[in-house]
């Protein structure tokens, strides 16, 4: 899966609001790390670890999400480098089906912990994604500190968002070093990824926060049907898709020239929980809900127009859509 | 669906540890009032709210849940019966795969809120089944007080369970006067229904606590594979089974004298949270993890045995069946 591949294209978590905050370093060394071992073919329902960009970004969205921000307990270089190189190993088993380790959770020694806490065994792959990110920290911590020698390869756009009106973040479940996003269409299967992740990175790194997701929130491909979200109206339909490739590479992608050199191929990713307070919502009238939204709730169209794609007026003012 | 059936049958919940604790008091009353509403034919993969039994007991298992405990904040008898006749009705159609209520998500005016909140819309019944139980203070409150007059109908063996050792028990996610059981395929179709009748109740009960599942954790029939917990074993082999009838009659219905009469058909549940160390546990031998289940992790054969539904021999001692 990975031939024609000599490096990994990393993915920058953009550090904002109860957000994980990423981007690459040691990326070219952790992915040929990776290449020695030899994946079998795809299991069903299996996507491919390696690729020319990480796969869950314009992968067609999963059904389930579990989410997690990684803080880097050792300040060794060698030791976040071969942390990246097991991770990338165990992602590549993981998503093609097979155990975390190369033993497994059930074949190895009765003397030894098991190399895959088992609890995904005899579940279908599930279209398990996982995509690694870097944060702002990991490239100098809150003190100032270059750990990895890392500081200069750090993109300018790596940075903390602005603040917004409504903010109310906590630094308990905001920011990380490293961050993994697995999305699979069982919960346990992207739960079970996770968690060997973790495994793994005992004495590297600790979980600061994670985030299990239900329901689909997004579409990321016209073969997708937009999902509603809890305030009942569909959300997502002026996502870039992935059929859209000429906006997918001018908005998404980062481009050569656009950061180091790195990063080319990469993304930057912001993770932001919003509480919807559901309870004032539900007593709201529908009325007052579309023109919140500035869509119709059954069709998604946007308010004035039919169709869910029709085109945004941006200067209508009326719940109707007049200007 | 109704046809037939003059009463529902209903669940008690025992109270304990983290539980909802529940049983029947105007069980007649509020399933004959559901009668009206006229359902339409089930939609795919719909199951009927109404039957001998309530669902979601002897259901295939779902592979999601949403459970919720509520408290009742009404002391009137007559608002207790309409909460719980508005939940049948509305109960009846979500499980059919319809909106909450009558109007629907998007159909009603402009100017009022919508009888539901819609974000099912357009996912399927999912095996939608909604399982309601009474704790034990809906028949007498924590002060003694019988608010409902039904006090001399809870049956004697609706009582907490003893202490366990380990028992480490939060009162703010115990208890509850009412408890709802949401099973789906989908997660997003069992909060909705949970959300719905917590939005419904709005006067008459206030949420509790609720813990939503991922992952199935059981199975109730002989057509479903024993899926895995979180230790990675295979969990709920020895389950009694929808299959079992005879026993399932025996230990899981209330029959005739084992109760008050309104009691019969129905049954007891018992919600209790486990935490489960997993870090540790990911660190102990593959030996000492059977020697601790007293199953192979692989096939989930009982220590000593071949196949997962071996006998097991309780008198076994050595890790290898021996006695």
């Amino acid at each position: 899966m990975t031939s024609g591949f000599s490096r990994r294209r990393m993915l920058a978590v953009g550090g904002a609001g109860v957000a994980g905050a990423v981007t690459a370093g040691a990326a070219g060394a952790w992915a040929r790390g990776a290449v020695d071992d030899g994946d079998g073919p795809e299991a069903g329902g299996a996507l491919p670890f390696f690729g020319a960009h990480q796969a869950g970004i314009t992968t067609p969205a999963q059904d389930r999400l579990h989410f997690v921000a990684f803080d880097v307990t050792t300040d060794k270089r060698a030791e976040l480098v071969d942390l990246l190189r097991e991770w990338s190993r165990a992602a590549a088993r993981m998503t093609a089906r097979r155990d975390a380790g190369p033993v497994g959770a059930v074949a190895g020694l009765p003397e030894a912990p098991p190399d895959d806490t088992g609890e995904a065994l005899g579940l279908p792959a599930s279209g398990l994604t996982l995509t690694v990110g870097f944060g702002p920290a990991l490239f100098r911590d809150a003190s100032g500190k270059d750990r990895f020698g890392i500081a200069d390869r750090k993109p300018a756009a790596l940075a903390d968002l602005p603040h917004f009106p409504g903010d109310a973040l906590d630094p308990a479940i905001s920011g990380g070093d490293l961050c993994v996003q697995a999305c699979a269409h069982d919960p346990q299967v992207a739960v079970h990824a996770i968690r060997n992740l973790a495994r793994i990175g005992f004495g590297a790194v600790t979980v600061r926060w994670s985030q299990l997701g239900f329901g689909r929130t997004s579409s990321t491909s016209r073969s997708q049907a937009t999902p509603r979200n809890l305030f009942g109206f569909k959300d997502g339909t002026e996502n870039l898709k992935a059929e859209d490739t000429a906006a997918i590479r001018d908005h998404l992608w980062v481009q050569p020239g656009d950061g180091p050199e790195w990063m080319t191929g990469g993304s930057y990713l912001v993770t932001r929980k919003i509480r919807m307070t559901i309870e004032t919502w539900d007593r709201t009238s529908l009325a007052e809900q579309e023109a919140i939204v500035g869509r119709t709730k059954g069709s998604g169209a946007p308010l004035g127009k039919h169709g869910e794609f029709d085109k945004i007026d941006l200067a209508a003012v009326g719940a109707d859509g007049t200007r």
